[in-house]
């Protein structure tokens, strides 16, 4: 069993880089902050006589050898970026809990058959490069390496730049590090598991995703001497917008979310109409069919709020929904039975890493709650017992899968 | 009469100071380029032997002297600052049109009774820092310059701080700077004149307008895994409010406007539920009893929109409407009379220095038309033979007004 109070005392300790005063943590990718926890992360993993690799996304690979060299890694983890709100559990504990069973294995003496392998996905948050999960699909092949790094953040800079200054590109081509498994464990980010009582949520999938821009192009006017007939507020017809995002959503209840996260108004002055807004849409669904019908939705009420304006939607982002691998969503079925932890299945509403390397390995993942389903916010909480837990069930589903 | 060539001339030629792609001007108030036209404008005035003077507001006040001492000067004059998608005539002209009738009555060696002065005020516009017109308020008592020397832009920076390192702070307290009268000659910013092939507005007055400062508070969540019905969406709600902002002015058509300029989402991340949002009201109207009815059904409107998430109402201004003086209207009438312009009675929708300067001196403005209507934005455009009309116009006003 993992060492709760050893794995405790991580995630205060990586909870001080990046810290805000409201008890959050904002480390977003590829910044300096990234930059000094991933250190902190590679010195803990070579104290205790693992390899590291750095791939050229950035993607992080602590290893421990295992008996048989010619076995690909069972590897679990998950990413350190964060929100500018956020949490210090979300992605952290996956990434640490796969240190203390590192850690774990290291003092036991515990040899596994196949390499054990613990990973920090790059930029899995996705709010200061879009889209999440960006190394992680990559790694996956769901998007080239080249377009990943032209991604920019709102001020102009590339991945690929803010990869190179913090020094965390490094020579594997990232997707040529073949994986036998994967496992990630992660907070469930919502109410279902503390609604029950169940301390590990088995993951059964992962819902679909679709991210787009919207641009709204009006024209500057003066707020005083502007007639409102004369108008064209790309702020007015945005808001309709951001309100009709929130009707689809809840016209597809109680399984649909939406959400207008983002909003830019230019030029951005008290007294002048506005003349364009930039703002993206986050719409999700367990079926890809029904994503299709609220899509559809969102074109046309958008095609009817904008009365005469021009508009652009650029699609962003499309993650249709994922079902994990039956044998590792059995492993995960079976530790917890096998630890007398209250569980039950469930699917991500958030998405995770985990859903796309699903596409190239056995995979799944472990839930363990949040107080009040709370996360991407700072008042993020989970408890110590919930996330050793999940570390234990992520221990055992791990050598159970190493056994077979 | 003036030369509408070197007229023109110095329009193109501050027109430089902060040009935009778009062939407008970004020139904030009391930013560098803010300097540079300042320092130009003073050039100009020196070199025909007027004396400058600059008040702890940073109005800059260029004096030619009369034959009676003992008379206050009749000034005219307006502003140098533009909004971040400002164009080259609002305020601008106001300005240079004085300038150019220093230039005419030194050339012609004129003497007038009273001193004449031309004035630039600092931060008309109110984009940089609110409320607009935070100088010429200080000079006709309407604010304290320590409460104006504290408004800060929103990156924090004081009025105070940004006046001192242009090295724009005189010595001259604000305020104690008698007027015998002023006009402010402006470009219309409205649809009025060209719709009516009207050149000159008589302005007669200029309508109230109040500002707003709105803060909803929501809860970060996660775009994923929040249920719709648990959110506390701060940006859905300002949506609606800015939504309810438009059907106010729209309910009292066809003399109020009500605009959103301003809106400033947070976090501001694609995969987060907004936790709070920031947003400007505009609402005018020519009778302050209807504004109140507005400011009335807007608090109702914003009430039902909250659905239960907080939110404060700051009232950053009220600017009550104004009428301006009877003799001064008179004498702008009977100059565009004189010289044959077309001519009507209007109500300003903008707000400007005059409106202030009203309080303390007798006052009014001369409108000529710009292309469209259109102001606040870098297509605006004036013809040179309407600016021309009206700096003639100007001329005539003040050395009729000095015959008196
Ligand atoms: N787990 C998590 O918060 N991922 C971020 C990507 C998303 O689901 O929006
Ligand atoms: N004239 C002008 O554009 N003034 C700015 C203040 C306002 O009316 O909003």
């Amino acid at each position: 069993a993992v060492d709760p109070d050893r794995l405790w005392n991580s995630i205060a300790e990586t909870a001080q880089i990046g810290a805000t005063a409201k008890g959050g943590i904002c480390r977003l990718a590829l910044t300096d902050l990234d930059r000094q926890v991933r250190d902190w992360f590679v010195a803990r993993c070579e104290a205790i006589g693992c390899r590291v690799t750095v791939d050229d996304m950035g993607n992080i690979f602590a290893r421990r050898e295992g008996r048989n060299p010619a076995l690909a890694p069972i590897a679990v983890g998950s990413h350190l970026d964060t929100q500018p709100t956020g949490g210090k559990y979300d992605g952290i504990i996956g990434v640490l809990a796969g240190l203390e069973l590192l850690r774990t294995l290291h003092e036991t003496g515990i040899k596994t058959e196949a390499p054990i392998e613990v990973v920090n996905w790059s930029n899995e948050e996705g709010s200061r490069f879009a889209p999440a999960m960006l190394s992680s699909g990559v790694f996956a092949g769901a998007f080239s390496r080249a377009w990943a790094c032209d991604r920019t953040d709102r001020g102009g800079e590339r991945f690929g730049t803010a990869l190179e200054a913090i020094g965390y590109r490094g020579a594997e081509p990232c997707g040529q590090h073949p994986l036998s498994a994967l496992f990630e464990l992660h907070i469930e980010q919502g109410p279902v598991l503390e609604a029950e009582n169940k301390v590990i949520g088995i993951v059964t999938g992962v819902q679909g995703m679709r991210w787009y821009e919207v641009t709204v192009d009006g024209q500057e006017g003066h707020a005083g001497a502007t007639p409102m007939r004369l108008r064209q507020d790309a702020l007015l017809t945005a808001a309709a917008m951001v309100r009709s995002v929130g009707d689809i959503a809840a016209a597809h209840a109680p399984d649909a979310v939406g959400t207008v996260g983002l909003i830019e108004c230019r030029p951005n002055s008290r007294n002048v109409v506005p003349g364009q807004v930039f703002f993206t849409v986050d719409l999700r669904h367990p079926s890809d069919a029904v994503l299709d019908e609220m899509e559809a939705a969102m074109r046309a009420r958008f095609a009817e709020d904008a009365r005469g304006l021009g508009f652009r939607v650029d699609d962003v982002w499309n993650k249709p929904a994922v079902r994990f691998d039956g044998e590792c969503i059995a492993a995960v079925r079976e530790a917890a039975a096998g630890l007398g932890f209250p569980a039950r299945e469930i699917i991500s509403g958030a998405g995770h890493d985990a859903a796309y390397v699903a596409a190239v390995a056995p995979t799944t993942m472990i839930f363990v709650p949040c107080a009040g389903g709370l996360s991407h916010n700072e008042a993020e909480s989970a408890e110590k017992d919930h996330v050793a837990a999940g570390a234990n069930v992520l221990l055992r589903a791990v050598l159970d899968t190493d056994r077979r």
